[in-house]
């Protein structure tokens, strides 16, 4: 997976040399492409428009579908095009941090034309198009577009509150709108255990809000479903050994007790490392994962671990005396750690894990990746991982759940993931990409959305524009042209501007968003 | 209007007192009530439970059906109660600042018993016992009843961003679940004007953002129909002097030129004071709005006036070189507001302003209301304003539009209105309630309910309740119960508490708000 950025092939000089020529109102593409030229000619999509194809691949005819359902509003009678050609070099259709995103996309006299590696990176084409197109048309446009980074995650998290089926689909959808392709679906913690286990059912029943609060094998399968068709791998999380309080407690003797000074108990810490039988859990509970969640990667966690409450547990305690190549606690975790990575690794899977367990000296196996999240020194940090080798993902200064007054998706949008000291040819190849979080302590399905759109959309383009897409105050009507486009696809994304300024040239959309509210009188 | 807060009479010790008799599931009330109390008894609706009267009011009816139907879910089989009588004292509905909204409420043995003064004290009652009612049933009550406060506003800003009408419906629903009773509409600013004026139907067609944001008059009846049988008076701005650049700019000489250092065109400012032909628009503009609002107020702003652009207006100031008894451009402004307070006066209208007209050391009329707004030193300046014998409204500290991370509703939950320097006899009769404003800079449909409520219900206790009502720690679960009360009516107000403590006690509702998403595709 982390094999770094796609490299940088094209200039992004074209781009600045070429607007000029461009109709007052050519529409704009969020993230911005790589290359893009625009011309002040004009065209209309016929109101027969289709994506072309030689293939029958049932992704690329859903797509295909999709997008010209998404146009159709501005489609006439007696248009120039009444098709795109979709060429699709590869019919490999598995689909990795690996796979090839790339695509070109050509407006002309001609006709339109995109060109892709993948029916992933054809996606992307249909995508930028369907930003393209206007009720005033589309300007001739020529596009050669490719991810700066692979790995271009938003995370969610369903313990701290949890979100209807339908709300995370709205999510993956913006998230394909915005060419974002990992959802990190944190889906347990200390809070609460909404993932039906078919192995261990007692974790949801004990550990869930309530029945109803429960994500099941068919809400799991509908949404993976749903997404894979859409875009990239999922990313689950089950955080160990800390954070793993709901649920984990039904299982005999795999959640540690701790006790008081006094040696009375004083509630329940970390997976017990020392017994067998929490690897014979780990072993089936990730079996089970690796069989619901098809991609290879699993989110290990490893954050926050409490040693204390291990010292405390006389029975750990002893058998830490016991075992004289384990003289701390920190190589306890590592003790259990290392057991976790190589079951997966048998098991096939790979992983990420929260930057702690590279924080705590912990030897991990040489592929793990890290997520470096904490905010004071990420760029110490990352310097830190890939110095030592580590693929690295960045979420640290991508925390959407922090809100503040005013257009604070600039504070994202600013910063540069590979502003820190190590060689150039390093951040190449180990900085896979980055992350927008969303904990939830104060998000649930009535706020999620809005709160994570547009803000969101300004850690996107960090992710997927050239590395010099910077300047925010060309940003800003662009990103507000985005989030009118989600608005119109029925994606609650607030207001990315200050309606006051610029006389309130950004204060409104064409097609405002209406939400639906029926007073139950 | 401004009569001053409703004398508390009640002592709120029963509530500390009998709380502890009440079983542990007992429901709880928003905002508080001023005397409640609660028995382990448990009854239950019936299935055929009605609210019977005296009264063939149309509020009544209709209030009736509305509360019977939000009651329908916790209804049973064979329940205890099948109606609940309802006595309203008097048959006056004319609804002002000055309506006894008080009531009483009782759930015993001996059945259920609303008594009030008028139709909306009724109203309050529906409501306190729309919320004791639940699942579990509803337990023995008393309930005495009225609110600390008349004015209980909240400020939507519908310039800056427009919202649709069922916004604005969902907004007034909630609000009368909170026993808010004004809705100040700023329905104008200079960013765009929606209101669509019979008189002068060029300022929406030239001020509004596009034909469809305006609020036409079948808009404004359609609400006011709705809010009227609700609840309390509409308060709507028409901001002048200053702030009033979209629209007005359509009406010939009405807005002042405004000129730079070289005497060159620079922009407009505020409406021109000097021109007789201002004063017949103003004349002509608030005869059609008291026409169109059927309240007795209007808002006529005053705030934020430019005076350097009348200075700099050759015709303005040479006005002011001929009228010796006006010196400054304060008394300009002066000018301005009285003569524009007697219009509405012989209009029959009163008026609120805001701070600046009193802080300009203007002379008012002795009636009107002002409104506190500047965050730095409210406190000194409702001393100043009740000194000055004027009655207030204040809502300095309830600017609800400055988001910040966690449980922000503390901030607004903890200020008492009422703390500054003056005789307590001053401030009981000065001091008329309290308003949330939400100023929409950054607000529009698809945030305005979730970042407005429940944060807006810890103004309403403040507004309601008695003034001892203080305690966070005993609000908090009561807020997050009412929220997800809002939630179940369909209401999207976001969670109130951190979804992380307590074990998540306050993570979830037991029916949880699930948004409308239909893909466009």
């Amino acid at each position: 997976m982390m094999n770094g950025r796609a490299s940088v092939a094209f200039s992004v000089v074209v781009v600045a040399a070429v607007c000029w020529l461009a109709g007052a109102h050519a529409a704009t593409v969020w993230p911005q492409p790589l290359q893009m030229a625009t011309t002040r000619d004009v065209y209309h999509l016929d109101v027969s428009f289709f994506f072309n194809s030689s293939s029958t691949s049932d992704i690329f005819l859903a797509a295909a579908r999709r997008y010209e359902t998404l146009m159709t509003p501005f489609m006439v009678s007696n248009g120039d095009f009444t098709m795109c050609q979709v060429n699709i070099a590869s019919k490999n259709e598995s689909l990795t941090l690996d796979t090839n995103e790339s695509y070109s996309l050509s407006v002309s006299s001609s006709g339109v034309i995109i060109n892709a590696e993948t029916v992933f990176g054809a996606m992307h084409g249909m995508e930028t198009l369907s930003q393209l197109v206007t009720r005033d048309g589309v300007n001739g446009t020529e596009v050669n577009d490719s991810p700066r980074f692979r790995y271009r995650a938003t995370m969610i998290d369903t313990s701290r509150h949890w979100y209807p089926v339908v709300v995370i689909k709205a999510h993956l959808d913006a998230m394909a709108y915005a060419k974002m392709n990992v959802l990190h679906w944190h889906i347990v913690d200390d809070v609460s255990f909404p993932y039906e286990s078919l192995t261990y059912p007692k974790m949801s029943k004990s550990g869930a809000f309530s029945p109803s609060h429960v994500y099941t094998q068919a809400d799991i399968k509908e949404l993976l479903e749903y997404y894979l068709a859409l875009r990239g791998p999922t990313l689950l999380q089950f955080d160990t050994p800390g954070h793993a309080r709901a649920g984990y407690n039904t299982v005999s003797d795999l959640v540690t007790q701790c006790y008081n000074k006094k040696g009375e108990p004083a509630g329940t810490g970390p997976l017990n490392p020392t017994l067998d039988s929490t690897y014979d859990f780990l072993t089936k509970f990730f079996a089970e994962i690796k069989n619901v969640f098809p991609d290879k990667f699993v989110h290990v966690g490893g954050d926050e671990v409490g040693f204390g409450c291990w010292e405390s547990n006389p029975q750990v305690s002893k058998w830490v005396k016991n075992h004289p190549n384990i003289s701390t606690y920190a190589e306890l975790e590592q003790y259990y750690e290392l057991n976790l990575l190589n079951i997966l690794g048998q098991q096939g899977s790979s992983y990420i894990c929260w930057q702690e367990i590279f924080d705590n000296g912990i030897k991990i196996l040489p592929d793990t990746v890290v997520e470096v999240w904490k905010g004071n020194g990420w760029n110490d940090t990352m310097a830190r991982v890939t110095k030592a080798g580590y693929h690295s993902v960045l979420s640290a200064p991508f925390y959407l759940n922090y809100i503040s007054y005013g257009q604070d998706w600039v504070n994202y949008y600013k910063v540069e993931p590979t502003d820190f000291d190590a060689p150039e040819a390093d951040k190449d190849r180990l900085v896979g990409g980055i992350e927008a979080c969303m904990w939830s302590e104060y998000v649930d399905a009535t706020n999620f959305i809005a709160r994570f759109w547009p803000r969101a959309a300004a850690v996107a383009e960090r992710a997927w524009s050239a590395k010099n897409v910077t300047d925010v105050s060309s940003a800003g009507p662009r990103l507000h042209e985005f989030r009118c486009k989600l608005n119109a696809r029925g994606i609650n994304a607030e207001p990315a501007m200050d309606g006051a300024i610029n006389g309130g040239d950004y204060s409104y959309c064409d097609s405002e968003f209406v939400p639906v509210y029926q007073p139950p009188f």
